[in-house]
């Protein structure tokens, strides 16, 4: 039988609403019965039922957004679909932007507990142990967005990197490539540094092919100058008939210093994206890129803590949609 | 002799307490003794002290961002010059998203009152006459960012957008062109609509060039296709050397289309756009644009706000921030 909240309060020696208020204003509790409290609730592995929390906190039918950069063209379409999924549910949602800076991020998940959120869409970045921890401490109900977690059990809403890289890499095999670029993100990242280098690899090895550490070029943070990252990505390396770049910003750098080299795109190099900003409509040539239906990941991130808040069953906890390859005019047959 | 709190609840005949509800919470005094403290504000055109608002009203360090359409990246430096700015003088920003919608405009509005946020930062609409009687009746100190008033004394940064598509016109025709197109936002937008056709008409008369109407294409809203908008515009009209896009990215799909119809740029027509996006460095060839220092716009509109809750009188009420004319391979002499 799952622990209740009157179990937490017994072995705690604490009435319920010390518990509560544990749970609500940690900071109204004098610390040895704070730490009883959590020593009890860890203990159990008691769960507050999300609808007892509504209840007991007041809703205030808001719900906070981190993202970690908002010069990201990536987040435009999600936050548009989260907005529709909140209009629908009754949300207001406001965004804060962290910088990938931890210490912004813990400043604003106080901001959002002073302000009463009702729930959380954490985007894009890792959840490190003390995040966990904070966002623990605070009690806030919490879905990942482009994200996930292997190691704690948060709901979460991404594509399959790992494979959305296979499938780029393999389609541009497929045409006939053999001696392909990567510009990739740091593999310090793991939701979008080594997960999409792992797709990439495999799709080299299991088509026979080498993989030569000079065809990759690694951007250490997101705003890395494009155009620079792809200078450096042709500077050491030799050969390249494609580029597979980790974002449409880093792809629109390549198109832009290989156009500015004269090296026609796709008849020389074919260039090959990732995301599907809606701006990689619109480059010279049209860019072929992985598409993220970003705009159903925010919906559904915020159905999914809508169901969580309301205290409904969600049947998957690690939800994974659809990645497409969308073929425009910066590919070619070799 | 300026108006104190004291005049006010005298000419009301109630207390000072309930002047200082009505300003902090309406809703908590009875309508009569309302419209009375109200009415006696207006008659004397009392205007709180920011500071002794300040001294009244607890502070929460927060500060609200309202922006149109996030999915414009012209918003991304906006934003970060605002955290910066907020940063170093101890705010934290937290951002909605009002889909250019009247009605999530106010329940945003509410929202923020809700969480007594400091102050307003309104970003690039107009203020129409029921926004402003709202953010008065909420006794909201607000900065507009990217926008102003004529009609109301509010605070505000942004460019002189008229004498940045002059100038951005007066460019192209020292550069030869005399057959100019031009994308415009819609007239009815006032500040980036009318300022922006305003100043491309004045620099036609004054070089003594037809103002020709089908040389002009008007977008309704922000996101029209872009790629659309530039078919629209040559279907229209004929023999055209070089367009004017009022934003960066109606500029690109400008690009896109003239790329696809085999047309080079700038050899056969020059295209200058608007803004200084990042992306716009990236665009097949560069783009050339007019730049708005988007980064100083939110930092300063930051520092006129922080000003304006602490008191502290700002020179300048219309602060009007330099512009540059960007030139980079778009663009050649005709």
């Amino acid at each position: 039988m799952k622990p209740t909240i009157k179990d937490v309060a017994k072995i705690a020696s604490v009435s319920i609403s010390t518990v509560s208020r544990v749970m609500n204003a940690p900071d109204t509790v004098v610390e040895n019965k704070k730490k009883r409290v959590l020593d009890a609730i860890e203990e159990l592995k008691y769960k507050p039922n999300a609808l007892a929390r509504g209840l007991i906190y007041k809703k205030t039918h808001t719900l906070g957004v981190v993202i970690p950069d908002i010069r990201n063209p990536y987040y435009a379409d999600i936050i548009r679909g989260m907005e529709d999924a909140s209009k629908k549910s009754g949300y207001s949602l406001i965004i804060c932007n962290t910088d990938t800076d931890g210490n912004r991020l813990f400043s604003y998940l106080n901001t959002f507990y002073e302000k009463q959120i009702d729930g959380l869409l954490y985007t894009s970045n890792p959840i490190f142990p003390d995040y966990y921890k904070e966002l623990k401490r605070l009690r806030m109900p919490v879905v990942l967005v482009a994200t996930h977690s292997m190691e704690y059990e948060l709901p979460s809403v991404k594509i399959n990197d790992e494979q959305a890289a296979y499938d780029a890499t393999q389609f541009l095999i497929d045409s006939g490539h053999r001696n392909i670029g990567m510009i990739s993100f740091d593999l310090g990242d793991s939701i979008a540094g080594q997960t999409r280098y792992q797709g990439f690899v495999r799709a080299l090895r299991e088509n026979n092919l080498e993989l030569k550490r000079d065809n990759i070029f690694f951007v250490s943070e997101y705003f890395h100058d494009p155009y620079d990252a792809a200078e450096s990505l042709f500077r050491q390396s030799s050969g390249l008939t494609a580029v597979f770049a980790v974002s449409d910003v880093l792809a629109m750098g390549v198109l832009s210093y290989l156009n500015e080299k004269g090296v026609a795109v796709p008849n020389e190099v074919s260039v090959v994206g990732f995301d599907n900003i809606r701006l990689s409509a619109f480059t010279v040539p049209k860019l072929t890129t992985v598409a993220q239906p970003m705009y159903q990941i925010g919906y559904r991130a915020v159905e999914k803590l809508h169901a969580l808040i309301n205290g409904e069953a969600d049947p998957v906890l690690r939800e994974i949609v659809p990645h497409e390859i969308v073929v425009r005019a910066s590919t070619g047959r070799l």
